[in-house]
């Protein structure tokens, strides 16, 4: 059974996945990992993998065979694992509790060489209605607080197979960085009665300098103190706590996604890229306070040691600048 | 003028080094960098780099020419710099000041081919000798609040050129990941009259599991809550507040660091790697609360784009086993 345990000195919580028990040679291993061949994600394969979860597919067309438009299923490799009770313990000054929780897999095209950027629009719009079907099942789980919903796209950022897709990991525990956004916007609006998320869009959309695209519903910025080059946020223009289709309809969110990947695409030369989606956690999904948006970030520079261990990060791109660039990318 | 910005949201700073001011194309060319070539930390080179801050050479032999042991210099690329006034300004609802501070270059060995694992344990002591006395010097910055020491090791952990270094960036602000230790260990010792620590230390020394070596002075050991496989934490077993040499002294600290080094690149094979030493601000050195030390990763897996975004670790390795690997590596 895979263990959540927390730093006591900064309050962050990791998985310790146990089961996955990485010994030094298996990251020697790794670096020489090879590509192409079997893909457990293509049509025809999917006996490779655990029983699919949800997938849109032609009416009458069984679970677990090909047909499928888009495909969600368990991890393989799960670092969190669904069966059992949630038991919190502590060990002298540590706390800890066991890796109850889910991770799932969504393949959002059957094409192996598409990627979120080359395929429809309707396919980004189902990765997006896919994601929310998950949270709105998963909430059910009153064990669960939180659900992560992520993509590493490319080798660099992480992927470790190549067929495109998405990841969500459910969690017993609000994770650290959403929660010092909770915890930051909740101050704000007891300041001021007013979400701080809100008050950094009304600026921006005032300025215009650091906005990339808007549409009816969303605007994507490249944030004021972005960490990393062509760091880009999408956000709804409207206060919204909680990741969901306005008016049952993920249309312009796919179209923005989709246009700024594309736009990174022509640009840096088809990166690979990072995004995760902050939310309300359950228990507070709807509020005045929090606003939920997409963080999204091509892997250009090397994460430096000092940036892990400091929390602090060195940007040679001002936002301005990544903006106009992404602005005036033709395609 | 580098600028540095405060995320309105979490409280982040980050750098913008608009002098380094890359652009899309930057990027793309960056990853077909050759290795090889000339080497400006190359004794011979001296001419190359900015004039050196300190160095320790022979008596009688003048600055910037060989017969240097151990040289510091202004990084020729800094991303801060020490000219100027500190000006702190608002821009509506987020904060900037201007990028005022230090960021120099320790550079260990006059050796091309060594690293901190193969050079003499003295060339070790030597580094902490001249990052110590670097920071008593720009302590007296009053515009200062802060030094980071770090070491990127290999070009996977960020590493820019070859021949080893250390770097140091003074800041006038506080990290946040230093910032949130602090604030965390301030709470401890108002509710308990102890440093945090020193209670995890205790424990840790007492019950074993994740200890990988300790001598008279300090402690290697694998944190409760690591946050990447083979993190290790090296820390004075005594209360000290503030990274400083006990009795004018930095021989054990120098045989720890370079026993688990080498232990690393043994089990390992010598992997790319990071630390960063966290101490005290110039502000508050001398306390009962907080306890300087050394984190340490070996970069073995990818930073995954959900780590960046949520500040959730997954750690495939407990952090009791990769104690065990390190204490059985036989160097």
């Amino acid at each position: 059974m895979p263990e959540l345990r927390k730093d006591p000195i900064v309050g962050r919580w990791v998985i310790i996945s146990i089961e996955r028990g990485k010994r030094p040679v298996d990251f020697i291993s790794d670096s020489r990992r090879k590509k192409g061949g079997f893909c457990p994600f293509c049509p025809g394969n999917e006996y490779t993998t655990p029983p699919e979860i949800m997938a849109f597919r032609p009416v009458g067309s069984p679970p677990n065979t090909p047909d499928w438009t888009l495909r969600v299923m368990p991890n393989k490799f799960p670092v969190l694992q669904i069966d059992g009770e949630l038991k919190k313990a502590g060990e002298g000054i540590f706390d800890k509790m066991n890796g109850i929780g889910a991770h799932e897999v969504i393949i959002e095209s059957p094409d192996h060489n598409l990627t979120l950027s080359t395929m429809s629009q309707k396919a980004v719009e189902d990765l997006l209605w896919a994601a929310y079907l998950r949270l709105t099942d998963l909430k059910k789980d009153t064990r669960l607080k939180y659900v992560l919903v992520f993509k590493n796209e490319g080798e660099v950022a992480g992927a470790s197979l190549e067929h495109s897709h998405t990841q969500l990991i459910a969690l017993p525990i609000v994770p650290k960085l959403v929660k010092e956004e909770l915890d930051s916007a909740r101050r704000h609006y007891e300041f001021k009665e007013r979400c701080i998320f809100c008050d950094v869009i009304n600026q921006e959309l005032g300025d215009g300098k650091r906005i990339i695209y808007e549409n009816a519903r969303y605007v994507a910025m490249a944030p004021f103190a972005p960490r990393a080059p062509f760091e880009t946020w999408i956000l709804p223009k409207r206060h919204e706590s909680m990741f969901m289709p306005p008016d049952r309809n993920f249309t312009d969110l796919a179209e923005m996604l989709q246009k700024i990947l594309r736009q990174m695409d022509r640009i840096l030369d088809t990166p690979p890229y990072n995004f995760v989606l902050h939310t309300s956690p359950f228990y507070d999904e709807v509020n005045e306070y929090y606003h939920w948006h997409i963080e999204l970030v091509p892997k250009l520079t090397k994460i430096a040691g000092f940036e892990w261990g400091s929390g602090f990060y060195i940007n040679p791109t001002p936002p301005e600048e990544s903006a106009q660039f992404m602005r005036a990318a033709k395609i």
